[in-house]
């Protein structure tokens, strides 16, 4: 069983380093929060997160800052992406040893795979990897589980879709291990050129049963959760080939009326047009409740790591 | 009579949505939390203002965020202007559902006309418009009153001249519209390329007088309220025509020498050089204590909208 | 003796507006912050700092915002640099005057000479020079006095060396002048083209032993404090000139060596490459631990001149 000892002062680096018993402890949490705000609503006085982004992101920025401070706790912000500091030619590793001095939790986003390991070997306080590189993105992965256990009841059993870009989809990797954890089957639909890495599909094949596919609709009607990437232009050499790409992956109110009815339908955000609106209103989609389960499940996870439960 | 009831849970988008009776008790609400600062200040404790601005704005920001953290409050802000989700092309909309489940509030400015009211429409939680296109900026307007009411002790009875860019000014359209109200005499003093607005025109023309004049000298010994604005270089075709006008609607000492001895000078900040810095330390210039009242009148605005107000 | 009534409501614009005793206060009350943190950690509910930074600074900006929340009180930030006004053309004395409003307290930074000083002279409420022009930088060098004293345990008696660009670097001249309250000797090591001002080395000169080097080598066994600073290219016409004079300043491993075994290494931060990241794990380096010191004294400060002292 996990306990609140297996989280204290501990690292968020990579959704490999927790098991499925941790990975329930944290949703565990991430109910009782929800039941009883008010025992948790002070439970940080007097604890300080510092949030390092050094690249743009307004959403999981937010997520993080909004849990702390709901929790009683203080942010102080370097800025995005971080500047002045940087600007002048600070290595990584000096920002962390600086900010170290004002904080008791570091949250960093960073471009470059492999910044989180080494900020949390430099500091001597935890830190949650919130984003980094193309590889891992722990925390959504673990807001992602929980809203499939809020919104299906439970996990196992569950034919689970994932669509759009695996290679460079950094939330899809992290989502692809969490799952292994469950007995699930997983279905990755991408195009050919943004086929799932393959060393996170030697892991996960190891440990369920895992399909690829390149069209959404053959496995449409076996899906309990469809969970749709963005597939950015960029990744295309050729305009005609992308536009052919994107307009099959499209969801729409079409889509949903071939899926099982209590089917549910999940997006990391900011979503462009890969959902259509007329979708947004349907009982299926889940993505606006995602952010919700994402803020209790950051609040979960900052709780856990910095010891501060509230006596039952 | 007003209520508290009125104000509770309601969106704030057009100062055309109150009646007189409505901005008096925001008024008196205004004065019972200077009065009473320490009943006020934990009474957020709990609440969080959500900030979307999506066009630059240091002073409207700032006076909304103070508001809010003076009353205990959190302020959660997108960053300014709304940065990254942005970028990666998400629409108004979404962004407003993101947001809403981090905040009991959100305070919205926008270049679009009307941006406030969809997001209104999108939102399950309370709107504040802080200021959207050349249209409209309703609390701008209600501190504006209440700065008048602070220093002339009453509205009824005055002679009140705005002064400026009435054309594209959306602080001059909401307050012109919140005078109608009272029972006032409005000048309304622009070069006739920036005249008020005809729909404007057309409402308040029907509830109190109103006298378009391109001069000031005649109308400055009447007035007890001058109102300036700032005339922008852009709006002219003519540079030398630009020159021209601004000239002759600059406030110098000359200009308070021929106003009544009590009458006030305001402006809704930044003042570039439509007022000379030897206006500052004369008793007529109350264009920085407005930017208290403001303060007072956003801490009462958010108060009732979270309905939060102490028990007496 | 120096007593809380000194600092109440006080401006701190240059370190020469501090006596010895003076100095030493805000460094007991440091400590004391430090011993008795949980005294403190209410003490400035209701306090507004408000951060006016007009040139880029994440290190020192930080370390006020730190100070100022981690007692309780409120940070506002115009944004870095300060953003919408400036640029709609309002000018310093303005920002100040409405700023004002909705604080208790200004914390400046500037490029230019003189701002922090005209600042103090519009505002109402204290403010705090964060650095202007290449003048002054007075809590840096009240941050560096206690982290000697800390790491030294006393001040009177050492041999300190000032390494670097002693004629830009705004650190350098404040820290200089504290130092002069003080029975040291001052080794002021620079090349010719960056000495120290003159006007900084007369008023040292006719308090403490000053000796002017361009050498590190022949002092360093001397020296019980090393204060690092960075020596910029663009100082230099002649790059290979810049390329020689920086290695002669590197500070390294073989340099530790040869000083005595209990001196120490300061550094205001960032560094880039004047120090080598080897020395960093020596028993010598106390630049990371400077910043802690610099937390600890800006809490001191900021309680000070707010007339905030917890009962004893």
């Amino acid at each position: 069983m996990a306990s609140p000892r297996d989280f204290n002062g501990r690292d968020i680096l990579s959704i490999l380093d927790f098991d499925r018993e941790q990975l329930e402890y944290i949703m565990d949490v991430a109910d009782d929060i929800e039941q009883h705000m008010d025992r948790y609503r002070g439970i940080l006085t007097g604890k300080t997160m510092a949030i390092l982004f050094f690249e743009p992101s307004t959403r999981t920025r937010l997520s993080f800052e909004a849990a702390m401070k709901k929790l009683g706790g203080l942010t102080l912000d370097m800025g995005e992406p971080v500047r002045a500091s940087v600007e002048k030619g600070e290595t990584l590793t000096d920002t962390v040893r600086v900010v170290q001095s004002y904080a008791d939790l570091i949250v960093l986003r960073h471009p470059m795979e492999g910044a989180a390991r080494l900020a949390a070997e430099v500091a001597d306080i935890p830190v949650i990897n919130g984003g980094s590189g193309a590889e891992e993105h722990p925390t959504q992965a673990m807001l992602d589980l929980y809203t499939i256990r809020r919104c299906k009841k439970h996990i196992d059993g569950l034919n689970i879709g994932i669509l759009g870009d695996l290679r460079y989809g950094r939330t899809t990797h992290s989502l692809a291990y969490a799952l292994s954890n469950y007995d699930v089957k997983l279905y990755l639909i991408s195009p050919e050129l943004l086929r799932m890495r393959r060393e996170v599909l030697r892991h996960i094949s190891s440990r369920v049963k895992v399909y690829e596919l390149d069209k959404l609709d053959e496995v449409l009607p076996e899906l309990d959760v469809l969970y749709v990437t963005r597939i950015q232009k960029e990744r295309f050499a050729d305009e005609s080939e992308y536009m052919r790409v994107k307009g099959s992956y499209k969801v729409t109110l079409e889509t949903v009326s071939r899926m099982k009815k209590d089917a549910v339908i999940m997006h990391p955000l900011p979503r462009v047009d890969e959902i259509a609106v007329e979708v947004d209103s349907t009982p299926n989609a889940i993505y606006f409740r995602q952010v919700y389960y994402g803020l209790l499940t950051r609040m979960s996870i900052i709780s856990l790591i910095l010891g501060a439960l509230p006596a039952k």
